[in-house]
């Protein structure tokens, strides 16, 4: 009884991402799905990406949270656009919140639109948004163990950002093992490509804007 | 249909809380379920808090993780019992979990059972476990907007354990307004007792150790 319901809201949820995998190909938008724990550092991952790519590439970002419009606030004072989903308690979002969201954006003038997840690096990785990849945000603050703590997400992304690695300076405060993370990760999905950045001080975030800005050239 | 089965799963996660509570009860044992995102220092704060408290308070650990027995290890090289739950995917402890963790663990030479519970600030705040108290840690590194965006737990929490204080040395790397944080904590529930620790280097540590001593004592 409790798998088949799961099945069916599971499938609900997959009627509507597909619904949102249509409209983002018509309008010829790049998807993705950022997923982490709480305080990662998402938030300040896109805000620096966006100033970044500004007049090169047309973003906006949907915001999940559960209460708060604390980091729509954030995107909104980039002059990007951003909706912000509430999900009242939820602990990720759904395809249909993502449909409704969508619609309020100006999708003939977008190039990318990125997702921002609830903060939790378990739920959101079973729902699918229609996006076009996932994107996982670790901070070395978390430890070097959660790809083989919460493999799943680690496995479904095609991205893994290693955030907040200014903290790894001076030595001896944060214990990561930048080459275990890697290695575990790597072990869970050989195709992942891995950046290591800071968000904070701009250190690494080239990488990841170059391979943004290739997958905008050929999201396949 | 949706609701009436989320219903059924939170009842029947009721009876088996319901019984863990009277089993501790019986066995005259406090249960703190610890709650908190992924990497915000739990299992540092409990081995610590094992040395700690030997000889005089008899402790064991029911650890929660969706993979891996990398916690229970560490606990285990305390020498304080610990049984570990491999969730597979799930993202909470139920309480028929802990109910037949509990009868794996020597509960007639047991003063205090700690659960920690999946990393997730989300899904373990809406499962009773039939435990004593929630208590829910935030490491400075994850932000001090966190009671903000992710209030049911911090509502439901005895105790605020806010972990990492090191971190907030040299100023600078890592901004965390422990007022805020403090005040957001307070208004979404006047009695949560907050104490900023770091587990790595024991700071702060000594005001937990005498509020689950105090506990102990006096556990209503």
């Amino acid at each position: 009884m409790k798998i088949d319901v799961g099945k069916k809201i599971l499938s609900a949820n997959q009627e509507y991402a597909f619904k949102n995998t249509q409209l983002l190909a018509e309008k010829k938008i790049l998807c993705l799905n950022m997923i982490s724990s709480p305080g990662s550092g998402k938030t300040t991952i896109l805000t620096r990406t966006i100033q970044q790519l500004k007049g090169k590439v047309r973003i906006a970002v949907i915001e999940g949270d559960i209460r708060t419009d604390i980091d729509a606030q954030k995107i909104r004072a980039t002059q990007a656009p951003a909706v912000q989903i509430n999900t009242n308690g939820a602990c990720h979002l759904s395809a249909a919140q993502v449909n409704a969201a969508l619609r309020e954006l100006p999708l003939g003038d977008l190039d990318l639109i990125f997702i921002e997840n609830v903060g939790n690096l378990v739920c959101p990785s079973a729902f699918e948004l229609g996006e076009t990849a996932k994107v996982v945000v670790l901070s070395v603050a978390e430890g070097d163990d959660k790809p083989a703590k919460y493999p799943a997400i680690f496995a479904k992304s095609r991205a893994l950002l290693i955030n907040k690695i200014d903290l790894l300076e001076p030595k001896g405060q944060v214990d990561f093992d930048m080459e275990r993370a890697k290695a575990d990760a790597s072990n869970l999905n050989r195709n992942v490509e891995v950046f290591p950045v800071s968000a904070r001080t701009g250190q690494g975030m080239d990488g990841w804007y170059h391979w943004l800005e290739r997958l905008l050239d050929a999201p396949g």
